[in-house]
C-alpha cells in the first residue's frame, strides 16, 4: 500500500476478493491479504478481527453487488410488473450462474457460509425475497398481478422457493446441463401464469 | 435361511434393508447380509455383482414403494385432476419427509447415490415427473386444468422443479424447519393457480 493510502475496510475486502481468487478459498490466509496490502497482519485484524468475520464480510460484499442489480429491475417502473419479475429472475439467474461459473473461488467462499448458516446467507435470502414482495405488492396495486395465497410476503417467499433450482447454489453444477434454459423458461412461465389477475 | 427357503433377489433385498437399517450406510457389507441370511457371501454375489450394484437395487425398491403409493393417486379418478395434483405433491412431501425422518440409513443410502449420478436417481426421478405428466394431460382433456406452457412434459416438469424444496434430498434438512408447512402449502397454491383453465 502506498504509505499515503489510508486502509479502510473497504480496500482490505477488495484485496481480499483479489486475494481469494489468486490463491483458492481454501488456502487464502489473512497475512496473504495483509501481504498484498502491505500492512501487517495486526492492522487488517483491527478492522476484521477474525478470518471468519473477513470472510463473511467479503462474501457479503459479492453479494450486495447482484442485489444492487436486481435492485435496479425492481425500481424501473417503467416495465409493467410480470415483466419486472420476469426480468428479475432472469437476471438472478444469470447473475448466480455467472458467479458459479466464473468466478468460481469466491463462490466456493459463499458454500462454506452456507454450511456455516451464516447470518449473511440468512440475509441475502431476506434481501431477494424483499425484492419479490416488492414486484408483487405494486402489480397487485397496478392490478397487473393477482396472489395465490392471502399474503404478499408468503406470495413473495413461494416465488422465490418455486424457481430455487435456479438460484440455490445448491444446484450449481445443474447450471450448465442441457436442457436447463428451457426449464427455466417453464418455471417462470409457470410462475407468471400463477399470479395473472 | 431356513434350508428349504429359495435364495431369491427379492429376500436378499428385504434383508439389505434391515442390514442398513441396523449397522448403518457406511457400515453395511455384504457379509453382514449373508450372515443375516444365513448363506455364504458368495450365493449373494451370485444375485448381485457387486456391492455398489446391491446398493442400487435395495434403493430402487425402497423408492419403488414410494412410486407405488403415488401412483394410486394418479389412478384415482374420483378426484378432479387440480385435487389430485394438490394430493399427489401432498404424499410425496409425507413420503419424502418419512424417508428422510423416520428411515435414516436408507436416506443416507440414497444419498450416497445422488453423490454417484447413479441410474436409479434418474429413474425414480423419470417416474414421478410421468405421473405429474398423467395428471395434467387428463386435466387438460378433462378441462380441468390448462397448460402455462405449450407441451404436457415440459410442463410437468415444470411443476416438479417448482415443488423441489419439498421433495429434492438436499433440502431435508429444512423439512423440520418452523414454517415449512405454510410454505409448502404456498408452492402448492401457486401451481394450481398457474394450471387454473
Amino acid at each position: 500500500m502506498a504509505p499515503t493510502e489510508t486502509l479502510t475496510a473497504e480496500r482490505i475486502l477488495a484485496t481480499t476478493e483479489d486475494v481469494l481468487r489468486r490463491h483458492g478459498a481454501a488456502k487464502a490466509t489473512v497475512v496473504d491479504v495483509a501481504r498484498a496490502l502491505g500492512v501487517s497482519h495486526a492492522a487488517v485484524y483491527r478492522h476484521f478481527r477474525t478470518k471468519a468475520a473477513l470472510r463473511e464480510a467479503v462474501t457479503e460484499r459479492w453479494l450486495d453487488r447482484t442485489t444492487a442489480a436486481l435492485r435496479r429491475v425492481v425500481d424501473d417502473r417503467s416495465l409493467p410488473a410480470d415483466e419486472r419479475l420476469r426480468r428479475w429472475l432472469t437476471t438472478l439467474f444469470a447473475a448466480k450462474r455467472e458467479k458459479a461459473g466464473a468466478d468460481p473461488e469466491l463462490f466456493a467462499t459463499y458454500e462454506v457460509l452456507l454450511g456455516e448458516n451464516s447470518g449473511v446467507v440468512e440475509r441475502h435470502v431476506a434481501d431477494l425475497v424483499g425484492h419479490l414482495r416488492l414486484i408483487l405488492e405494486e402489480g397487485v396495486s397496478r392490478g397487473e398481478l393477482a396472489l395465490p395465497v392471502a399474503d404478499a410476503g408468503l406470495a413473495a417467499r413461494a416465488v422465490f422457493d418455486a424457481t430455487g433450482r435456479f438460484h440455490d447454489p445448491g444446484y450449481a453444477r445443474e447450471w450448465s446441463a442441457p436442457g436447463i434454459d428451457e426449464a427455466f423458461t417453464a418455471v417462470v412461465e409457470l410462475t407468471l401464469a400463477a399470479l395473472r389477475p
